[in-house]
């Protein structure tokens, strides 16, 4: 039990250490990343080459000694499924174990709470789809990103306002479709997914993720991790309230954040149709009009909800995705005024207000991630089951 | 240097045993507690019964088996000094490893920025008086309580608004006083010494902690563990903004729960003067009119904040201390309506409003308690220090 347990160990250092490198490594520089010997390296490489989960290049001369044998994950040997419900579309990533997209495939439709069976169909025909172009390969399993509180234990949506959804038992319905049927399906909350990609851009930070898109959501990173609360639901920044009384938001409360800036609210108060897409947003709320102005009211209620935040959670960085990335620098001055007025951490020193990286779909590309993770944890638990 | 280390953790792992029973305990039961042979566990006991932090008591008999010898943590061998800074007094508190009180001393005024000096002379003689009281025993160390921000690097007092400090460097200068000259001393947040009690007795919990006093501060318990943030700040709700624009607080921002729920705020929005003790502060408010109307905008306002600080953490638990305990009750309506109208968590089951025990001088306890984590860490250390 014990060695098995050791085995399932080392074999997780080393994928973990060989998918983290940037480009092939040796086997002696797995050795030094993990610290085994390398005896027990080359046993277990050769354990994951024979498993598909490590290829091996055409050796390379190094100097006077024995040429180096390049080490890389391998690719299209296996698929980890990300699959996104959003407001006006839902949509699926197959990604390999190098972290390499190998299908995609998208179906817009307007989601709601009347056409969540007809969404659910449309899962499975893009799960299908992408199964088929990867060539049914060996699946690790599929996470699904929703913007919306999911039930821990069960994968229910107890709330997804941006879909009119509420209570639908999305994981047990998509169980029920025979694209699925055999797989390891998970849900989860679309912002919690779309951190991930930040979370390794900087590696044990602290921060504040806030990301605008038809909600506002958001995640709590500590030291690296993100943070869960009692439900996983620790970050829902959009759901606090800037204005007592305030706005009317989807959610049936009033004065959340994001009734005053999500995608949804502010195309609405303004009367624009849902053709403007949320990347064209602000310059179409703008319009010939006074763009500081749309700028300024965003950043005085985001910064009011951030200044909370930080206050509550004892943070000094705060990273902006989605549509609200690219005006990152546009709102800083608002929203810095709003927060310094408020957030005691200016009294340690300045708050920092950076935006994510501009990777598309990140909640999707998190699903895939997300769904990866148990090849990673328990390499040993993959080879079993696929042997 | 590895055995070092490991006799300093079984030597902790027994102290901690033996200070976490209710009543004494055998060395068998301490083996059993922490784990270690019986042999170890004689060995160690004997050490810490000669560096008098262990009691053993008269042998009691059992059955036909050798007579139990009772171990218990040492009386009067060791002082841990609490002492703490309020807006209208500074007390001293020294307990010994038992955690039994030997010495408490306490000296009204007034504490402002201009008094900041005369406050730290009563610092200093309670200190003196505590320790004299105590005989002269060795000490371990003083925590500072203070209800404001401090500087994690070298506990500066960076602002305290209900004393009117700014910048203080409280630890230096009480390192100045021939009273303290020889100690460690460390500063800490009122609030976040005050919640100490309440992690023992909610083991393993999770909750938000509030504590209405002069001020309004607040601290987050994460599965028993005080949650710190980057300054060691977390829990900060009396500076969250409760009415945006709203009311001027004493920490000169507008809005903040503080300047809704204060002891401080509510006594002179009512122009009453400051005779009125904090207990009798709702009585006084409530006068002859109507009770339900000061507790519903009390209830409102902390509503409003724990609904945000709840959505950001994703928890459940609510502790009520201070002024804020004894009317837990009667606010709990109040609270829940707004908590019910904007928290998430109640989409996962109800939202618990509880409060804390009685205990008086919370924060003054929980310095002492904290001041005594040295011995308990690193008895080893301790024994070596005072041989």
């Amino acid at each position: 039990m014990q060695s098995t347990h050791l085995r399932e160990h080392n074999l997780s250092a080393l994928l973990g250490a060989l998918v983290a490198a940037d480009s092939p490594v040796s086997r002696a520089t797995l050795a030094t990343a993990t610290g085994l010997t390398k005896p027990t390296v080359s046993k277990l490489v050769e354990e994951l080459i024979g498993a598909g989960l490590i290829t091996e290049g055409a050796p390379v001369p190094v100097g006077a000694g024995r040429p180096m044998v390049p080490l890389s994950p391998a690719r299209r040997t296996l698929l980890a499924i990300g699959l996104e419900i959003a407001a006006d579309h839902v949509a699926c990533l197959g990604i390999d174990l190098s972290g390499e997209v190998v299908a995609h495939r998208l179906e817009y439709l307007r989601v709601t709470a009347s056409s969540a069976d007809e969404a659910l169909r449309a899962c499975a025909r893009v799960v299908g789809q992408v199964r088929a172009d990867a060539g049914d390969l060996p699946v690790v399993g599929a996470v699904v990103a929703v913007p919306g509180r999911i039930a821990p234990d069960d994968g229910r949506v107890l709330s997804a306002p941006n879909l009119d959804w509420t209570e639908v038992p999305l994981v047990g319905r998509l169980l029920e479709r025979p694209e699925l049927a055999d797989l390891t399906v998970r849900a989860q909350n679309d912002n919690r997914l779309s951190v991930l990609t930040e979370i390794d851009r900087r590696p044990g930070d602290s921060f504040l993720y806030l990301r605008g898109s038809t909600g506002v959501g958001g995640a709590i990173v500590l030291d690296g991790e993100l943070m869960d609360g009692r439900n996983g639901w620790a970050g829902e920044l959009g759901h606090t309230v800037v204005e007592p009384g305030g706005a009317l938001c989807r959610c049936g409360r009033r004065g959340c954040l994001e009734a005053y800036v999500s995608y949804h609210s502010l195309r609405e108060r303004a009367g624009l149709g849902d053709e403007v897409r949320i990347e064209d947003l602000v310059d179409a709320l703008a319009g010939s009009g006074d763009r500081a102005a749309v700028i300024g009211l965003i950043g005085r209620s985001l910064g009011l909800a951030l200044a909370n935040a930080l206050n509550i959670l004892d943070l000094d960085t705060v990273v902006l995705s989605g549509y609200l990335a690219p005006i990152a620098a546009e709102l800083d001055p608002f929203i810095r005024g709003t927060v310094e007025a408020h957030a005691l951490a200016v009294e340690a020193g300045p708050v920092r207000i950076e935006r994510s990286d501009d990777q598309t779909d990140p909640a999707l590309h998190g699903a895939a991630r997300a769904a990866l993770q148990p090849v990673l944890t328990a390499p040993g638990e993959w080879i079993a089951r696929t042997r």
